[in-house]
């Protein structure tokens, strides 16, 4: 027997129609700096984007290609979203924030031949350009200073005069689903970036998870305001979720400043917004100092690091707002989990479970992976190193133009995506994450976590930070070494560390090497610099004690 | 290039490994009648299912072999949706509702092997099988009187005998997501049922949309109550969302009196329901004799058939349950509209939206056509045969056992499912249904609907009843022909009654030909019989004054 269902694939063409017609009247604002936003319906956002498409058409823009975009989060970043994807050509979005080195690795590394850039952007831009071999076009969007292209070898074209009086309608190609539609670059910490390539299935896929009622659930009684940047991870998914259901967006443009961002919701009155948690640590400082009304947000999603139990607390006792943790990569599209509780708890109840990285959806299967390879049980205690699988999870990272695909064996195994991230899942599939693979210390075939060892000494009133990294150990195989930086005046009591650890933590898991230090390394984006760490202990560059 | 997704299908076997571990907890709660309800959790149900498939297994049950079952709402029920799809087979849901000859034909068309059937459906069921030639296993669910079986050929076993001591785990094959997984069979008006089977990409995709915040946004925070039968369209996709998000889940057995159902939602307090309107308006007049508390109820759900608006305007002025209509068909499995207003209205204009049958999904691709095959526009005015296009919807029918599938032109064209249904759609995508297609008088290049002139004739002091049918006229093509019932002591004035039209139709519409008859003919459902009056027309068998 065989299904009689249409087979009718999944592409951004078919969300685009949608929200251009059905949800036609919804509408994207630009905030401008103070005035009033700029905004454009989706109907006209629909138009304009079948205009771009025949532009980059015009420029030899071919099925498959990355075209890539180095902008803020604005309405005409929202129309490259839509009409690069949907006439066959992949959207890569390139991290304004990443070093310029990598901006160029990546931009080489995908060949890209056509960069839409904001004005605003130039400056940044333009030095790299002598060495960004594969660009041809560059489109300038809004105002900038675009002297500073002069004697580019590119072509410059201005993105309004690039589009106008073009046809406002576009024949969108019947793609199959499995055809790449985005490109995102993951900024690791080591190694050179690498490449994502979402198709349309995952991105369609996705964005009906998005507006699940388990998850964002927004409708078009909404405004969403994703203050994650839409070159990270495709804003979380929130333009394509918003044109798949009609939820009205509020960008940002660049004006990410508390003050901003605060006179922006007070104004126009978001029901949902979405960022990593400084800045809502931010928002929080200039609330305290400038009381704006924030009433209309509902829920925050939160992403990108953990965000402190302290500052969800205080939106919700402060603002009425809940801030939702999500947890997810670059490689996951990027919807992992999200914290909401369960139904049928009290609020102290419901607490346990916010302060955790959420729940999978059905989509995400997961699985722990412990010391010895075997899969732990969802206890809410073994831990393993997380692995997912999914239709919006990757199985690979992007070659090169002309390349296969790379499966790095530390990242892929057995149709798995390895997270490097170590936790334990509760009975009912809440994921709590606990350190990273490569800082957990493997003792004895059990797995003690760096970061529990760190937040408890960072709790003594003696102790400033702390570093705790794996060594190298006869016995163990591995064991914790404890490195910390005491308070002003404090001095070292290794003994009294000890104990006060070993109220807080199984007895095996107490380091026996200890190591005072002046300040703990640090990577360019702050985060504690471990392999440096490890590099100084095997090089005898530590004073340590072993007790 | 080339996307760098994993390529993970979309299976039912996920959704209910999913269910079953991270809402282990949610719940089927079975109605018995009046005591304590059957309860079940997902989690033992996961086993079950396993033990199920096993059990099938062993019955010599083959991947993409029909299962059937011929039972109604109850957890065993749910166990029989995933352990049979999960497996590989193809559950068959057989409507006891239907004429014995009907249920004859579809048993046989399927080449049913196995038939799950409920012990208080032996008596339907038994009178039927010696010509069901197929059937080589019976499974007895639940009590019932088995000697009504003695003499039968097929294998008669019992449901807990046959799973007990079974597995409770089972290792689901990795399907395509195209394998066929459910089917239903219509019970058109004209012909024979028609098999329609849906893929596991479809049930996926359609659950995915039920729990969208825009269609029923459920979260494990809900329990639904779907009223409607699991024989009906996979009770409109019901079990399979609970099981994808955690939705616990009241099912009626065969307990479907309006005191029975009025005492499960004040006993259970379940927060959504689903149901044809028939059973709302019974609940209504219910709770106006015997009080209630339902206040649980947020929303209900109701489709098969149009929602009166009074009984909408009732329930949420008397009880504050929103009724909120759907559209769909088995061949759209169901879901194609809902009608959820958009945000930013009061409530009167909102009234305008709940009224029509709602809005199209993304996944939805709707268009209109008109008398002369052309696209007719979305401005709310425009009358077209409705045609559909989505991922979940039907391409063709069910060939049966060996054979080719069925694509009628009347059905399937261009890719196109024609609904049958003819009506407008509005510029932000709401439809509204004014007539079925056979039924509209095409006039000149023009339709114009019967079911319109007949609800403004009804609306008249003098007429119990009217139905308009399409007779041949030479100048235009077709006219509308009005049969009348007049009330007790009315006479005819056909004068008067076009006079009433012309203040409610444009004036060509306004019927010619009059006829008064003693009752509207009425097919074995209750539905105006409209083939008997043309017939009539024909044959001239009516009185028939032309004005």
């Amino acid at each position: 027997m065989r299904n009689t269902m249409q087979d009718v694939p999944l592409l951004l063409s078919r969300i685009l129609a949608h929200g251009s017609t059905v949800h036609g009247r919804s509408q994207v604002s630009t905030w401008t700096g103070g005035g009033e936003p700029r905004r454009r319906s989706f109907a006209e956002i629909g138009r304009r984007a079948a205009q771009l498409a025949h532009a980059l058409g015009e420029l030899g823009v071919r099925e498959g290609e990355p075209t890539a975009t180095l902008m803020w989060n604005t309405v005409e970043h929202v129309e490259a979203y839509f009409a690069i994807p949907s006439s066959g050509a992949v959207l890569h979005t390139l991290n304004l924030r990443l070093p310029v080195g990598q901006l160029e690795f990546i931009v080489n590394h995908a060949a890209d031949r056509v960069i839409l850039v904001n004005g605003s952007l130039l400056p940044l831009l333009a030095p790299l350009l002598p060495r960004l071999e594969s660009v041809e076009h560059l489109v300038v969007v809004g105002e900038g200073d675009t002297s500073v292209l002069d004697g580019c070898r590119s072509q410059v074209h201005e993105y309004e005069t690039l589009i106008a009086d073009r046809p406002t309608t576009y024949d969108w190609p019947q793609l199959d689903e499995r055809h790449p539609a985005a490109m995102c670059y993951t900024s690791g910490t080591t190694g050179d970036p690498k490449g994502v390539v979402y198709s349309h299935r995952s991105v369609y896929l996705h964005s009906m998870q998005v507006n699940m009622a388990e998850s964002f659930a927004l409708t078009d009684h909404d405004v969403s305001m994703p203050i994650v940047p839409m070159f990270h991870v495709n804003a979380w998914g929130l333009p394509h979720a918003a044109f798949m259901t009609g939820i009205g967006m509020l960008l940002t443009d660049r004006f990410l400043q508390p003050a901003a961002i605060a006179e922006m919701v007070e104004r126009e009155r978001p029901t949902h917004a979405a960022a990593v948690p400084t800045i809502w640590q931010g928002l929080l400082a200039e609330l305290a100092a400038n009381k704006r009304d924030i009433s209309s947000l509902r829920t925050v999603v939160i992403g990108g690091s953990a965000c402190p139990p302290s500052l969800m607390r205080a939106f919700q006792e402060q603002h009425g707002v809940a801030l939702v943790q999500a947890w997810g990569m670059t490689e996951m599209s990027p919807l992992g989990t999200i914290a909401l509780p369960p139904g049928g708890l009290t609020e102290d109840e419901e607490w346990t479970y916010r302060v955790t990285q959420g729940r999978f959806p059905a989509s995400v299967e997961a699985r722990l992976v412990g010391p010895s390879g075997e899969v732990m049980p969802w206890d809410g205690e073994s831990a393993g190193e997380l692995e997912v699988r999914g239709p919006w999870i990757a199985a690979a990272y992007f070659g090169g133009a002309g390349e296969e695909p790379m499966r790095p064996e530390d990242k892929f195994h057995d149709g798995w995506l390895r997270t490097g991230d170590v936790g334990t899942i509760s009975p009912d599939g809440y994921l709590t994450l606990t350190d990273r693979s490569k800082d957990v210390i493997k003792s004895g075939g059990e797995w003690i976590s760096s970061m529990e060892l760190e937040n408890h000494l960072m709790a003594h009133p003696e102790v400033a930070e702390a570093a705790v990294v794996a060594v190298p150990d006869e016995r163990w195989g591995e064991r914790p070494l404890a490195t910390v930086v005491l308070k002003p005046d404090a001095t070292a009591d290794y003994a009294a560390l000890r104990a006060f650890l070993a109220d807080r933590v199984p007895r095996w898991q107490i380091p026996e090497r200890w190591a005072v230090i002046e300040s703990v390394p640090k990577t360019s984006v702050g985060k504690f610099d471990k392999k440096v760490i490890r590099r100084q202990y095997a090089d005898g560059d530590l004073d340590v004690t072993q007790l």
